[in-house]
């Protein structure tokens, strides 16, 4: 029976496709750390829960396909906190950020149009292209600078008449990077020089350390029909399960056009976006409670891991991943073999093979992505764990 | 700016379009009977709300892509109970109906192929098709014969070596239709002989009256790799704003294709996921109440509409619509009038226009589709302002 090559082309999800061995290893009573998903394990604010309570009626009914009104309304709001201004109609509640990046896709390529990122990154950006029909066209950011943007020249480079947007999550997964002022308007002079839009995957914008300045490619006036803001509180809020994003964009004849994805499937979950709509009313201490959390974790995930003999990152400085070059020669093998043959005190680590977060191949082979949702102990221990096998691993593999 | 040829190609809702004139009649103090959407009035059960109760975790974490194992076990007991069997890797929980249609397509479907649809038909698998860059074929059924199926070869002479599904909604939306066991296995004897899959859209299956027997097309033993069946709790249970549906097949060599879209978008929202499951534990009586009072509305509206004089329809046997072609010549100008310049007793109906329903150009001008989510008094006040308005609209239509 036939199926599409559009679906054959696209690669089973690198960072789960592990999981079986997981399950495996925690089935014959192995503790597994999971460093290997973007899963916060922080509470969910009550002002979520307590938002579902809003739900009054006896009948679960469609919402508009545009999103509930107080929603759209809660999100402005937030957004002014960050100089940000929005009118109604540029906004549109999505299914998480996932379907917001997908629309944008899709409301601004045509089959075998070309959108320029950034590797390595998140991977389910090319879940999105293959889907949309899109070709990804990779520019490598290397560890040892941080993972920040090359210069113009490179970037520039890269683009053909194909291109129609530059895709960059600010701050990265799996890169940790937080983009310099510098770079954004770097990107905004070049959609700009180029008449391309830049799709701003700003998903981790709370997640900022050392006092860094965050600067939203919102924050780029003269190109502001060329923004297209992806944005979700899944990370945010610690609320992934809630399935609750937005794509937003001052382009309103953008955002009328994109509105027609959304009318085709109808809405978001009614009860969700009530839910949403009450974390605007979280005190701002959670945010700053959970930054200093994170970057606590980093701290300790950064000593651990760089002192790690042959080990190579470098201190990421937002979103909660970072990704080292490891003293090995293929890290999905060993990822593997993380869960079907080491165990030391009962206990082995789960990490993501980095490879499925670059574009083009042959890179990343020795890296891994490893994200540190964990409390601080746990990651203590993780890390003591990863230098016990990769010790292990050096001696035995080929 | 540029924007995709896809997304221009694709219609705003047909459906929805209307409603800015119905706002602005209701801001006028209007009393708007709204025939024009499927979102029923009928309370959702208890067993929903309940189900949400079930979720007492401190964060809301994303669940696994294929949906969680308790709902995928709820659905297979639902299943049972019409002699369906389904095993749980042949199952996907996808957000709404929608979603399990755009996968279908996707996972058969590459750009340019064809899928073959009777017409009039749900309009947004226009929608989904144009997404998926899928060209929509159409054969023509018409009210006169209750919107049954062709000839055999008449649906052949539809086929081509880019067709590669037929695509149905069984009961109809927008006919009411019902298919007999002899339709669904003539479908699925034209599957066989041409090599393709049936995407068999069943969501209205509990909607069925007149006692007449309802042949799923997974009752076609011998073509059950070739089935796609999408279905949803949205009608059935009266939850359209919980967006829960699936797709299901019992090529597992498929549904494990289909997977690598649902990795994409990460997974449906947890909450939702729990109230759906527990819906498994409404009481039987439910659906027959539901049934019982769809009935009776369906032959109350039949019987006032079709007394309307020049009103041509069938009486519907399933789902809770009827198209009805009117003696008027453009029922889309009709429906807009209705809302912009007729009133009487300062109340007014809003219908759909059922040429979107349509794709071959020029057909269901004159048509439109009422659909029966009202309780019974209003259906009949509905129908009276019905007739008021047509007597009155032939006077000064052009
Ligand atoms: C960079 C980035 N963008 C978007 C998403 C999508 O998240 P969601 O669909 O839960 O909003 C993720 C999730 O991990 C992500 O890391
Ligand atoms: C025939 C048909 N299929 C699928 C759907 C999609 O419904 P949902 O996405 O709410 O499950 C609808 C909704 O009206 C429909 O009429």
């Amino acid at each position: 029976m036939k199926l599409s090559n559009r679906v054959q082309k696209m690669q089973f999800s690198p960072i789960r496709k592990l999981a079986p061995y997981a399950d495996a290893a925690k089935k014959n009573g192995m503790k597994v750390y999971h460093l290997n998903i973007g899963q916060p394990d922080i509470e969910t604010p009550d002002t979520f829960f307590q938002g579902m309570n809003n739900f009054k009626e006896s009948v679960l009914k469609y919402t508009n396909s545009q999103g509930m009104e107080e929603l759209i309304n809660s999100f402005i709001a937030y957004y002014k906190q960050w100089n940000i201004e929005f009118e109604k109609d540029e906004i549109m509640i999505t299914n998480g950020g996932s379907e917001a990046i997908m629309f944008a896709l899709m409301a601004i390529c045509d089959v075998g149009d070309e959108v320029v990122i950034p590797e390595p990154f998140y991977t389910n950006y090319n879940g999105f292209s293959d889907v949309a029909g899109v070709n990804v066209i990779s520019f490598t950011t290397k560890a040892e600078d941080g993972f920040h943007l090359p210069s113009k020249e490179e970037i520039l480079s890269k683009i053909t008449d194909k291109t129609r947007a530059i895709l960059v999550s600010n701050p990265g997964n799996p890169t940790g990077v937080v983009y310099t002022e510098e770079e954004i308007r770097m990107l905004a002079d070049i959609v700009k020089e180029k008449d391309l839009y830049l799709i701003a995957d700003e998903v981790y914008r709370e997640f900022v350390y050392d006092n860094l300045k965050y600067t939203s490619a919102l924050y780029m006036k003269d190109v502001l029909d060329r923004i297209i803001l992806i944005d979700s509180i899944s990370k945010r809020y610690s609320a992934c399960g809630a399935r609750i994003g937005l794509v937003a964009s001052k382009n309103k004849d953008l955002m009328k056009q994109i509105l027609k994805f959304g009318q085709t499937r109808l809405c978001v979950p009614t009860i969700e976006q009530l839910a949403a709509t009450n974390l605007i009313n979280t005190p701002k201490e959670y945010f700053q409670k959970v930054k200093e959390e994170y970057e606590g974790r980093r701290d300790i995930l950064f000593e651990n891991l760089s002192s790690i003999p042959g080990v190579i990152c470098e201190k990421p400085t937002g979103a909660f991943y970072v990704v080292a070059k490891l003293p090995i020669k293929n890290a999905e093998n060993f990822a593997k073999w993380l869960l079907t043959d080491f165990s030391y005190d009962n206990k082995t680590v789960m990490v993501a093979p980095a490879q499925g977060f670059y574009a083009n191949e042959g890179l990343g082979i020795d890296e891994i992505r490893i994200s540190y949702c964990l409390n601080k102990d746990s990651l203590k221990d993780a890390m003591n764990l990863l230098k016990i096998a990769i010790e292990e691993y050096k001696k035995i593999e080929k």
